[in-house]
């Protein structure tokens, strides 16, 4: 099971990809999306749209897993987080993927047991879930991969079955047999 | 030249499309995108992608025409709406449409001369502007119809040429001759 997780930005969008294995959790790719500030608002979200797909070719996610919410007070943000998020969904959506949402406290809470926990202790937590401490990973991308670890610790039950074939073999590759 | 207005909002999306004529303008069609209430929101935009798609391959227009602001007070609300105009972004852009945005006060003032003109007032205008006297039009595809007018209304010389043949095509089709 390969789970993306996305932290979507007009500015920037980080992003992780995690796998589940038998035993434990491997980060596949993370990294960060530069939104090129030129750009006006339409080919800014071409652009994460475009990105976002690429990162979805590349690894072959079955899921996408983002936050919900949005704790600012500045209209504007919110308008402009809506914008990427939205893209950010509509861009899995279309690649077949199954989108979760979570919101920032669970995602906090899943990886370091506390609601309220910085940044900082999330890249810490995230940066020894998956043995990769001593790398330098930008705190958008450890969010990312927070919001993807987060998705992968939901009880398997609630997880969505493959509903055709060809979800069937994306979380099965290794079911397909070239003759 | 025709062009589409959309206004857009995840419970239902107003959507018009205005041709531009050698004298006046007509409205090839409009409507409202009702997003079935149950869905959930990743569901939803997906809805609206569709439909938003649908509507660029019934009437192939070359411009697609929004609204840039958010005049309100909720946070939650900005969020929403940033998801669905988002999405109707993506779906236009990657339809290959010519992406233009406009204030609602400039939207407003184009079509009744004031700024702060109520929808009603919008809605009365546009049926005069566009000889639609009698007919019903709901206040959320005036809106969409309002946006297009107010984009037809750009100086020419403002619209952006075409860079593309596909463009060229789409922007002059009886240039097309079928050998």
């Amino acid at each position: 099971m390969i789970i993306l997780g996305i932290d979507p930005g007009t500015v920037k969008c980080g992003y992780g990809v995690v796998q589940v294995l038998q035993k434990g959790r491997a980060a596949l790719g993370y990294g960060i999306i530069n939104v090129p500030a030129k750009l006006k608002m339409p080919d800014k979200l071409a652009y994460i749209y475009n990105e976002i797909e690429n990162v979805i070719r590349q690894y072959r996610p079955v899921e996408c897993a983002v936050e919900t919410a949005f704790y600012g007070k500045n209209i504007q943000s919110a308008l402009k987080l809506g914008y990427a998020r939205g893209t950010a969904i509509i861009a899995a959506v279309r690649g077949g993927l199954h989108i979760s949402e979570f919101s920032p406290k669970e995602v906090k809470k899943s990886v370091t047991g506390k609601g309220g926990a910085s940044k900082e202790q999330v890249n810490y937590m995230v940066k020894t879930l998956l043995n990769l401490n001593g790398k330098e990973i930008p705190l958008d991308a450890s969010d990312a991969l927070a919001i993807a670890l987060c998705a992968s610790f939901k009880p398997e039950d609630d997880k969505k079955r493959p509903n055709s074939w060809e979800d069937f073999i994306r979380q099965n590759p290794d079911k397909l047999v070239n003759l």
